[in-house]
């Protein structure tokens, strides 16, 4: 790829002075506790760098994969003008890529005459996922069966549904209402794909569903949806360029591991993330979920019983001033904020001249919407600093994708190197496991039986703790 | 209002095995710890009631207000048939609700042949908000603009616009399209409306914004919306009895209280809300504000600091499992989970016969998706349990109006009583001021001059704590 490097205002910028003590006082950091921080993230940086540069970072690797970045363009430009929907049978990381970057840069769904809206089939909700399927099986949808390991049984049962819908709608043609996106060797839906020679990408095998939203995971669903998975590569490996050429001092993943693993040493428990954007909303939803299973481990890679791990709290600027402020203002000092500004939207949207009776509010006119978003922004975060409550604003230029491929790679580098810092393993998820098996066992899946006994016990006794009383 | 008293499967139930410490160890509660935090909570209740009995509950009194009511339903008919959207402007409390009611009652926004869709506008985003009003005024558009206080300015800065814009595309007949819901006597919004005798609905002045629900702020856009008023308040009437017939001992809303109150008096500081409807995501939204605004609060009634609430944490079943729940079972032993549970759903799907290729997930076919849901809200319960991390089930009988206002009603009982068992006060809001003179400041609003030294003063030396550093 032709790698343009940005000017100075292409590029993300960080303003933490309200995280330092001499704006917000001693729930602050002191410019020592920074450095000795910093140092730290440094050399954590160092260890991931010869990580990466061993091609063992499998979400840094694939920013080279030309091939990949490719056959999902190729996809986009087959279905170009064909699709009503693009409708994702995927849950967790197969689904909250795609959701980001659809809700940040596609037209607002009930918008007339646009391309190919996504449908997320991410819960298994029958109300809801009978509405979804009603409106895919009523246009011209392309299903993406999204799951690395192919053994999800949500995004399973889903297929299945789909499968015999599509076989009675469209007889021996039903195969080209459907993508397969997996492992490239291994699992059911590979399987399924080769024996009906299905369309399919592969999911590559070194990179987890949570960091996944740079190879066909999330860039084949943004290709079919018109956005461009170039500019969204483009966005990252910026961001690698800066990161690992050496050239900032420190750069931006290490001065925000920096403040979130200070700020966690210092007891706060909860990192919100409150971009002022309504179209970032569900980039929060990301971010949650590669914090949470990244960082949330009981067990440090020495096998240590540590229970690291801070709680990511999703919020939306201004909306969330009006119901979670007062808490973040009054409530507990438990939290870090990171704020998401957008420095210069598509729209700006003028507030008019007040009509009559309407003058009180005539303060308003002449500003813009923007000016608006972006003043309460700056306000929220400078009366937080007034109650001691330390934040952090990132600013990006503009939200599109080269901003939000930059975004994407440097939270996942980030989470990362924080993990890196407490000692932990960012790459695995294995309490998940026995709700599944809990899930199987419930549901008479041969070989589970042994849960059934556990389950049991939970059954004992249980009515005594039911209101009504019986 | 006629009354219909439930039998015992059209009621709410809880199930709080999972709190006590027979099933889930040391972190859940003993029976004597419950029953002394069931005193505290009746003692509160004792409160309640006579201060409901004395009409100063005011999201009480307004059950028995037949006229209320009445008013909005006879909107709902009048429009009836005649309307595309239903556009609230309104932020906070005047969006939370309405916002609850259409995702849970209401068909996704995309299926064709439906009633009025709700397009909230409860942000200043510029790019949303275009959206959102070209969507508006190229349909049959009625507006709400909705503030009790009338000066809010996210809301007053849309309204301007969209008066603008009425007059500009009606003319004279402007009126025809605006609604306004305001304080009955104050505020510019009432002036507003008097001014130009426009269509109005009073705001109960006894009525916090985030208690409002029940009022014509909820009652209204439900009403417009296709969803019957009445049921709403059947459902909140029915838990008033419940709660202050003294039949049940304990009434449903001091066992959750006292369960809230303990678990918080345990240290957990986040409570998450994690329903297992995706319809019932919004009602996360509007119960976080209540909890959030009427918790978080610095100071207690005596006056001490107190830093009192805990955080809700936003979550839907099951998507969340891909999510979040890795930290909830191996993160820090900080939060306390409620589930909301349907026991029957409005469809059930049924998961079918797998097709060839994909026999490894026949385990799921002859389930259906509604089971599906359910039993995996049970298998995560379990597995929280397992890791000895407390949770508590709410189940309701189904996803309907009646439903809805029972919770909410109880959603707002609990989170007093819980502000009773703090000694703080529930209803007031001290702290958001500050942003909002700073936010008028920025703007250059008259009188607001004396807030420029105190911003002028975060900006100093803030180029420091810049990255990159120019």
């Amino acid at each position: 790829m032709q790698m343009v490097l940005p000017g100075e205002g292409d590029m993300l910028k960080i303003d933490y002075r309200f995280a330092m003590n001499g704006l917000i006082g001693a729930n602050g950091l002191g410019k020592k506790q920074l450095a000795a921080a910093l140092k730290k993230a440094q050399a954590a940086l160092k260890d991931l760098k010869a990580r990466r540069d061993r091609g063992e970072l499998g979400f840094a690797t694939v920013l080279n994969d030309r091939a990949m970045v490719d056959s999902c363009a190729g996809l986009g430009k087959k279905y170009r003008g064909k699709l009503d929907n693009v409708v994702v049978l995927g849950i967790g990381g197969s689904a909250l890529g795609p959701r980001a970057l659809a809700k940040a840069l596609l037209p607002h769904p009930l918008l007339k005459n646009q391309g190919p809206r996504l449908l997320a089939c991410d819960n298994v909700d029958p109300e809801d996922l009978s509405e979804i399927f009603k409106i895919a099986f009523s246009g011209r949808s392309l299903f993406l069966a999204i799951s690395k390991s192919g053994a999800t049984p949500e995004t399973g049962s889903q297929l299945l549904y789909v499968v015999n819908r599509l076989k009675k709608n469209y007889g021996k043609k039903w195969k080209e209402h459907l993508l397969v996106i997996t492992d490239p060797e291994k699992g059911v839906l590979r399987k399924f794909a080769d024996r009906h020679d299905l369309q399919s990408l592969p999911v590559p095998p070194k990179v987890g569903g949570r960091y996944s939203v740079l190879t066909p995971v999330g860039l084949a669903p943004a290709a079919l949806l018109g956005i461009d998975p170039q500019e969204l590569l483009r966005g990252a490996t910026i961001i690698d360029e800066i990161v690992f050429s050496g050239k900032h001092k420190p750069c931006a993943a290490e001065l925000l591991a920096a403040l979130y693993w200070a700020f966690a040493a210092k007891g706060r428990n909860m990192l919100v993330m409150m971009p002022y954007s309504s179209k970032l909303a569900d980039l929060s939803e990301w971010f949650a979920q590669l914090w949470a299973e990244s960082l949330g481990k009981k067990f440090s890679l020495t096998g240590r019983e540590v229970h690291a791990g801070t709680t990511p709290v999703r919020a939306l600027g201004v909306t969330d001033q009006h119901s979670q402020l007062q808490l973040y203002l009054e409530g507990p000092s438990d939290k870090l904020v990171t704020f998401i500004k957008v420095e210069k939207f598509r729209e700006h949207l003028d507030v008019p001249k007040a009509a009559s009776g309407l003058e009180e509010l005539s303060w308003l006119s002449g500003h813009s919407f923007a000016e608006l978003i972006n003043v309460e922004q700056f306000a929220t975060s400078a009366s937080l600093a007034r109650s001691g409550r330390p934040s952090i604003t990132i600013s990006i230029p503009r939200v599109d994708a080269y901003n939000l491929g930059a975004l994407f790679y440097l939270f996942e580098l980030v989470t990362v190197l924080v993990a890196s810092l407490w000692g932990i393993n960012p790459f695995d998820q294995p309490a998940v496991e026995l709700g599944k098996q809990y899930t199987a066992s419930l549901l008479g899946r041969p070989g589970f039986e042994d849960k059934e006994r556990e389950l049991d016990r939970f059954n004992k006794k249980a009515s005594r703790f039911l209101w009504p009383r019986k």
